[in-house]
């Protein structure tokens, strides 16, 4: 079987969105697999926030509701999206920054957030991926399954799937 | 949102099972999140090894071939599973014997795997459920789904599915 070296350089990528949900998984693992190491740690961290922006919506011309998304109505849904990738990133990483002991790094992709997490995994050579147990609305998660439930089937790598506490 | 507090006292459960993915997560939890920590680790771990036994085949006595299961060979199957977890345990406790720095628990209980992995999760208090990617055989997986999966969805603490390389 194959053989498992400790990691010295880990690279850890973790996915962020909007939800609570995610903010807690980004929280659990600084807590736990970066703070709890301690001084004496033998692996070098480097966390990586990915965060995947759903793609401008596309409308045919011929659709009778064009007149709705006109150019300026689609560059504004973009300007909020795009917004809102910023304000996602700014809080992650003011989560990290009591953190000293790891290198951050950041990556906005548009697409998918299945298709982008695990594409940027593997892409980003990750040792461990760590996700909130939502970041999907209960109906799109209604047909297409959760995130987390794709990522952890097809991410190459290890998952760590971090739920909030019910309590 | 719940504040997350770093855990000081961290109880890891890794399910174990007779296939090289589940000792592959064995190994990967040892070394990443147990070695890497290094001597001034802040957090004292507990690794409990649990192992779901399938439960004794019951048959009918009015089934037709409820004389190719007699008593004898009933017993015999049973002793059969015994005898696996007694020799998945010991497989176990021997890759976790090089790691002084944290107590190691056992536990063997009878049920479904999917079931008893998250029952045993949640009664035994954990911080994270580590387990491999697969666990059932192919035919049982496309009926049922995957352990992994069922336990990433229900089990109430956070769960780390490691995978096995495929180079």
């Amino acid at each position: 079987m194959a053989d498992v070296a400790a990691i010295e350089e880990r690279r850890i990528v973790v996915a962020v969105d909007e939800s609570e949900e995610s903010i807690y998984a980004l929280q659990w693992c600084l807590h736990n697999l970066i703070h709890s190491a301690g001084e004496g740690a033998t692996a070098r961290n480097t966390l990586i926030l990915v965060y995947a922006r759903p793609p401008p919506p596309v409308y045919s011309p011929l659709d009778g509701t064009g007149y709705l998304f006109s150019d300026e109505v689609t560059a504004s849904i973009d300007k909020y999206s795009k917004d809102l990738a910023v304000s996602v990133m700014e809080r992650a990483r003011n989560i990290c920054k009591d953190y000293s002991n790891m290198k951050v790094e950041e990556k906005v992709c548009v697409g998918d957030a299945r298709d982008v997490i695990c594409e940027m995994a593997q892409k980003l050579g990750a040792d461990l991926l760590v996700m909130g147990s939502h970041g999907y609305g209960f109906i799109k998660r209604a047909f297409l399954g959760s995130v987390s439930d794709y990522c952890a089937r097809n991410a190459k790598c290890p998952v760590l799937i971090v739920k909030r506490p019910t309590k």
